[in-house]
């Protein structure tokens, strides 16, 4: 069985529409996962997400293990029941954050040896320990531990974390596929940093081995943004055709397109709901920063025809004053907002893929930018 | 016309239960209102409030003067609009923020000089500019301004503050009689200090000008609690009897419960809004910590029974760790639960009341406390 389905592809590039079967609902694509570190996409209940559009969000492994840990969560048979959230939920492997937040990270063969950055303890992340975490989190798309490199880095240390992530990958297929209640899907994620040939090294692997999908991991990592965009555009097209193509932790809505363009799938990103709290909106036309004086007494919504919760109700001057006088309520009206922009971007290039219109898509929603 | 009606009257103590008609729709009494200080009752959206029972809320004067300023809030005709708020709205005066938060706050005879807490600006309040800032904000009870003074404070002091508050309130009347647009209700506020006799002359000058209401102030300043009840039992009777009675600032459960039975109508406090943002859930057993070890592995709801939204779809567990992490959805289904505990207190009481079983409902209250 194919749990995923392309259901229209774009004639005049490598965009394509696609339907994704997981245990808690089927996920249209592309699509994008709003983040949920802590069991919590910060500030939002489920019913919001739901509103807003999101039939996926993404947890983060580590920080759930450290807190409050498997313990409690196993207590709920998974995340979803102890965070009230019906639909899918993604996984990420760990790997990322011990590289960057936890303290006295140490790879070898085996794993990987760090302190969390909360209370010091020491811990150690195998392959089949991230797995582990991800099957007790009931997640239902799981993430295959990979080592994260910092960027720029040397071609030698670049090639030697991306064999060890296709070793560590091969370690977290067994283990999945024998702990497996079958439900949950496996992801292979692609290395090989801002070299071509080791991304297709890493791409032909991974394949080998096996996996329900691909993501392309290490972007956004500091490069430059035409870099990134052509890594993903010699990649993309080496992924299995079949398979959901997902690039991790990307990116402003510009970036979607562009990679929606090139045949990326799923996205995840912290920037809706992190820029919302720092005050920043997204609109068709670009951002705006709510604090701004300009909209001191501006009764007019975020976006006028924005169908989001926040705009229907409230003024870019009331979302002033509650940003200035650090309210609670901003953090959440500028992030349904926000979460609310980028699913319906998502929703129309798939329309528009549908429709067979995303060449003008494309080009309406560059040309509205100012 | 009489906007205030008295549906039930308890027989054996002086609770009793009413309907008040304001421009934003009937209020059953007795009533507690969430504070919003800045326009937003901090972390809910209107929906919430609604769901949670509420019906009129309370706005800070002296917060809302400074922040936005009239200026902004002007330009939606009022703070329903500009806070998406279609029900009633109680405003203060301004006068307890001026003598506890701004700085340097000197009183005369026309009014009170201070400087902004927030830049240190420098305002004049009088009794006119109270009411003229309470009609800009749409304010369906306005609150004539009185002074208020520390506890403990000497007699002759406590005379004094009375007897300006009475003056500023005949001045309050005639400007709200001059400017109203008529919907409006305006409330005169009782002084005293701890002093029985004191009040005694408050209540009887307040009545001879004419109030829609009357609140007894200056309590719950740091008085101890037998003292304040004292207080109340001896004003509450004296304050005309088929005007709404208003309780500024208080309290526990157990001193809602126990004004009431003295005759009460309408209260505001903080304490279920900060409260639950510092982790303490009020239940019919009393209050619990939720960051209390006790709870981290507690799949039960905070009140098995409750109907709040937190209530139905969330765990001690999950809301402990919420707390924990400091998320900002931990602030916001605290606040629901304790919001709609408070409220659902009042309706149970006003039932009990209308039954004629309120000594009954009082025995129980009680006796349930731990």
């Amino acid at each position: 069985m194919n749990e995923f389905e392309i259901i229209a592809r774009d004639s005049e590039s490598r965009a394509r529409a696609g339907l994704l079967q997981t245990a808690h609902g089927d996920i249209e694509t592309p699509v994008f996962m709003p983040v949920g570190t802590l069991g919590t996409v910060k500030s939002l209940t489920p019913e919001e997400l739901l509103e807003a559009g999101a039939r996926i969000i993404l947890g983060n492994t580590y920080h759930l293990y450290l807190r409050p840990g498997c313990e409690v969560i196993g207590q709920f048979s998974g995340l979803h029941r102890f965070m009230n959230w019906k639909r899918a939920i993604l996984t990420d492997s760990g790997g990322f954050q011990v590289f960057s937040l936890a303290k006295l990270s140490k790879t070898s063969e085996d794993g990987v040896t760090f302190q969390s950055h909360i209370d010091g303890s020491a811990h150690l992340l195998t392959p089949e320990k991230s797995v582990e975490i991800q099957l007790c989190l009931g997640s239902d798309i799981i993430m295959c531990l990979d080592q994260c490199i910092p960027y720029p880095a040397e071609r030698g240390a670049v090639r030697e974390a991306l064999a060890l992530t296709t070793r560590w990958a091969g370690r977290c297929k067994e283990f999945r596929d024998r702990h497996t209640r079958g439900k949950d899907l496996l992801f292979g994620i692609v290395q090989g940093g801002m070299f071509n040939d080791l991304r297709s090294e890493s791409v032909a692997e991974l394949a080998e081995i096996g996996f329900h999908g691909y993501a392309v991991g290490g972007l956004s990592v500091g490069e430059p943004k035409d870099v990134m965009l052509e890594i993903a555009a010699a990649t993309l097209p080496q992924l299995p055709g079949e398979k959901p193509k997902y690039i991790m932790g990307v990116g402003t809505p510009a970036d979607l397109v562009n990679l929606v363009d090139l045949g990326a799938d799923m996205f995840d990103c912290v920037m809706p709901t992190r820029n919302a709290r720092n005050g920043q909106l997204f609109t068709g036309c670009g951002a705006i920063n709510i604090s701004n004086a300009c909209f001191k007494q501006d009764i007019e919504p975020v976006e006028s025809g924005c169908r989001c919760y926040t705009c229907r109700n409230y003024s870019k001057a009331y979302l002033r004053h509650l940003f200035l006088a650090k309210e609670l309520l901003a953090y959440r009206l500028n992030t349904i907002h926000n979460v609310h922009f980028y699913l319906d971007l998502m929703k129309r290039m798939r329309a528009a893929i549908c429709a067979g219109e995303f060449e003008t898509f494309k080009k309406n929603f560059f040309s509205d930018q100012i």
